[in-house]
């Protein structure tokens, strides 16, 4: 860690500084510069964060030199981490395919769209039955029924199910009914949620929050891998910009960033990330070719009368289209369609 | 409600959108323009919502007239909203200073920064014990014994205390102790707590998220008062831009946007808004100045070794000076700190 | 064009609006809804901007139903433009490989890139002569002998150039040894400069401003195009956000929007878009299978010594490898590269 | 200067950067931690610049200790800088008022506003000659007959005036007519159009750009100081951000901020800033309670009709109210309306 002290900070006040971070076991440096003194603390950093050195009167700033996540990071586990949602999996060669509506609104209605997004390729099925809306005017999901139906029909179909909880007291509801717990955006830094889910016995699949750093993303899952539960998978759905074409702004850049720095799968929500129908496809395509792992896709059997996001939902046929013109780009990153 | 339609939707498609608003019991009005078709709803458009228009094919785009928040808003109620937390009020034409530590920490460290902001002229008091913090491995706060900790020391020094709450589950026990529940800036859009603290019998002072926009804002605290609530302050705290010189950036320009459109007081929080202890002064100043009903600073009897937010605690001090400054900007805009 | 009236506004007001409407020749409309009075314009709305509505105080906000751009909009040129530099296309159904280093530094350094670019596939070779710094203390270029030496290399290894021009005075100079001129990022809404560019007998590749909305992006080409020049390429480049793991926010959702929208092509510059070199390379592809019409990439034949963004510059071995992998993904979505 | 090495860097490498940081005269350090080799230059490490060390494959990322700007910094200069517009000054204790409309429209609408804003006490006019526009359809100014009714107006009632340059090659014309000139948002960063202006001989009003951070503008003051020329106002004028309820949000804590570290005087536009007549006067309280040392505000004879900005401009009786209520604010803050 680089310690830099404001030009008026005295030498007794570095010798202090130098030795508290001493007496925590780490190398303390003294650095005097022309114009500022700075100091470093050679070692394990992480337990400097008990000394927070960036509240004293004296210091300009604190720069980390390690990464504040640990156990999500690639350094400690380098090979990537393979995720399984029921008989399906996420990571590796493999591009998976996740599909359904937005919310679940009835059996028929779930059951029509999931025989639709199996046919054509998905192989785990999607459906909101908590849902946090803006407005508490809006339609609120159907709560457990909603899991019972969804659950139901992912086994008549055959598809494993995942679902969004939005609270604490749900996860083991959610646990019971879903083969994956989905943590949306807005509770990415809902750390208690981050906690249970972690001890819960499912994988879980994070949404990065609408305007998360993606340090701060890593330090999300982490809590949930500190409590023992590594099967997380990350997902992109775009961040809240200056641009107001598009309900967000899909940043695939952090897909190869992102990758690079964790073994977790990274997949991309383009339905989200984009707001609107016509870019679903493009964006899909965009997000396979960048190397994300997969796509969550929000499909309904008739988005004109789909209770939330239909205008951001696809057709079964456009889903159907998008599968088939997607494989020749998965392909041609090396990887397969599972 | 406007109703834009796409260039290729023909008269049929019009029509049939027309039978749907007028079978809702609002005036339909067709508008043929030279490039582009354009249908109107006349009346409480907020039912339209359930046709989810903005999800037809033939829809380019749906403009609402009114807001889609109601209670909260000043058209409903034209009169200022006084919040009452314990003995203070907050709202109206006084000037109310909420302070205290970011953390409690104990009992002595309490008490001594309460002794302090009560002296110098703060009429509630602050202090966290459930703390979101990004990484897994930060001081987590003390959880019910900070509760008790922060009851105790409130009582002693005789100032009614505010403290976040950030679970559905912990929403009683906080209500047990403290005067005021806190609702933290990451949990502006969980629902389910909006609702819950909606149907506590205590005050809410609900933060702004990160990025939040500001209808956003209002629609979360409309989920507070449609449980029965209206206690509720909406706090500005700092959003979230691409400056990274300071820890937020500030949204002053909210506070007079807000108070023209909603009858509930706004506060602002100085410390999260800008994250450094040297700005706290001049930017409580400038909210003042542009209309605050008040303020939530953090101070610290010691900021060094603060557990948390240090570097943008003030010392108490600090904290007494700034009241001493702030009192003549106050008065300049006609309002007196209670 | 839709007038939201404020709630206060009085029949007069309307009819005296409705007035200026008519006047203009567009068909005025009385819409009288329950909370609000809205006045519709229908016809050519563009001429009612004279009227400077949003100014009135009795207006609460004005709703334009047309986009303000016209030249650029594929409604009135629904075919793709193919913009041709020198013996160069872009635009239609191939896919164009632009590249060179960020800056002219030298003869031998772009001599030695421009022979590598072009054996990997390039059609076309970038260098900055006149480049703008953030520092005034940072290499500014090397003027007009960077151009020349640009212009020389170009001939002999047979690749049209293009260049940057960020002065009005510079526009002749450049338009002489270029066969593309460059509108930067930072000179997106350089007006004058635009303009000049527009009557200049070259084709101009203008950026996105670093948070320019995309109506805005449209808008500056539409100032090129009124001027007659309708070889206009656009370029997404990276916006700014609140994410500082990269240097810019790579926004491709903007490319199958944009191509929606305009006849013109867009291409995409990874570098500046990811400021990293280990992202340019998935980036690309990414780009690729969004529908971009080709790609601008920094190379340099030795980065380590490179005079500015040598960061997120190639090594000439790099972009082979990039040009070699982006085929299969560019014929994946059915174009080729050129 | 602090140089993280990549995990993977070697001794060699190590020892290559430490040599060439030991060319330029700085002090090399070599610092082993346990999971990453940092390396330090200490010295004025204004000159390592031209290494580009960032762009070396070995190194992860490389952190200034010292600001990159200079001349403009506090640490060089600690007194304010007081510039000084005709008879007018800005900086030191007082507070200076700067106002008129947005564009020149004609010589009877700049009298008539520039005498209401005399009598009410700004001690400055501004009006816009040349007038950058998003939109090439809409008013672009009166050129050159613009710059004489403003010169003509400001002699008439005896104010200096102020307007925008919008091109290095109308910088001698505006400085012939101008008593100060402005360089607007959208050219923060048009670096030659700072150096003509820095050699001019009338002071310069620079404006923030639309997602300018306030390094970058800290250092387009510079280049201006650098060319000779030290008579810089900067000006917040608020940033884009995610929120559309605004035009722009007002940056004030920048205000302090900037204080803190550049000896110019900071002046703030609440007109742009929030883009809505009903914001201004909060928010030029609100500037000057946190330590600006001016205001620049668009005021107009009769904004219903007002080429550009009309709803964003004040009524010359608003104005009036304004100076008279920000008065004792500004007295709060221990200074003087000059």
């Amino acid at each position: 860690m680089i310690i830099v002290l404001k030009p008026e900070a005295t030498r007794d006040v570095a010798d202090a500084l130098l030795a508290k971070i001493a007496s925590l076991g780490l190398k303390p440096l003294f650095l005097p510069g022309t114009e500022r003194v700075v100091l470093g603390a050679l070692g394990e950093e992480r337990v400097l964060e008990q000394l927070h050195l960036e509240s004293h009167p004296m210091v300009e700033r604190v720069q980390p030199i390690l990464s504040p996540y640990k156990l999500v990071s690639r350094e400690v586990r380098p090979h990537d981490t393979i995720v399984s949602i029921g008989n399906a999996v996420v990571g590796g060669t493999r591009f998976t395919m996740i599909a359904g509506p937005c919310a679940v609104e009835s059996h028929e209605q779930m059951l029509a769209t999931a025989l639709a997004v199996k046919e054509a390729g998905a192989t785990v099925l999607r459906g909101g039955a908590f849902k946090p809306r803006t407005s508490p005017y809006a339609f609120q999901g159907l709560g457990v029924s909603g899991l019972r139906i969804l659950c139901d029909v992912g086994r008549e179909v055959g598809l494993p199910v995942v679902t969004e909880v939005v609270d604490v007291a749900d996860v083991d509801v959610v646990a019971q009914y879903a083969d994956c717990l989905q943590i949306g955006a807005r509770n990415m830094q809902s750390f208690q949620l981050l906690k249970v889910c972690g001890q819960a016995k499912k994988p879980v699949l994070l949404k990065r929050g609408m305007s998360a750093r993606l340090e701060e993303l890593l330090l999300a899952a982490e809590y949930i891998v500190a409590e023992g539960n590594d099967q997380v998978i990350l997902c992109e759905r775009g961040v809240r910009t200056f641009e107001p074409a598009m309900r967000n702004t899909l940043d695939l850049g952090c897909v190869p960033y992102l990758k690079a720095r964790t073994h977790l799968p990274v997949i991309v929500d383009p339905s989200h990330g984009t707001g609107a129908r016509e870019l679903v496809s493009p964006m899909a395509k965009a997000a396979a070719a960048c190397g994300a792992d997969g796509l969550i896709i929000e499909v309904h059997e008739n988005p004109e009368v789909a209770k939330s996001d239909g205008k951001q939902s696809l057709y079964p046929e456009q889903f159907r289209r998008l599968v088939h013109e997607l494989r020749p780009v998965v392909e041609a990153v090396g990887r397969r369609m599972s």
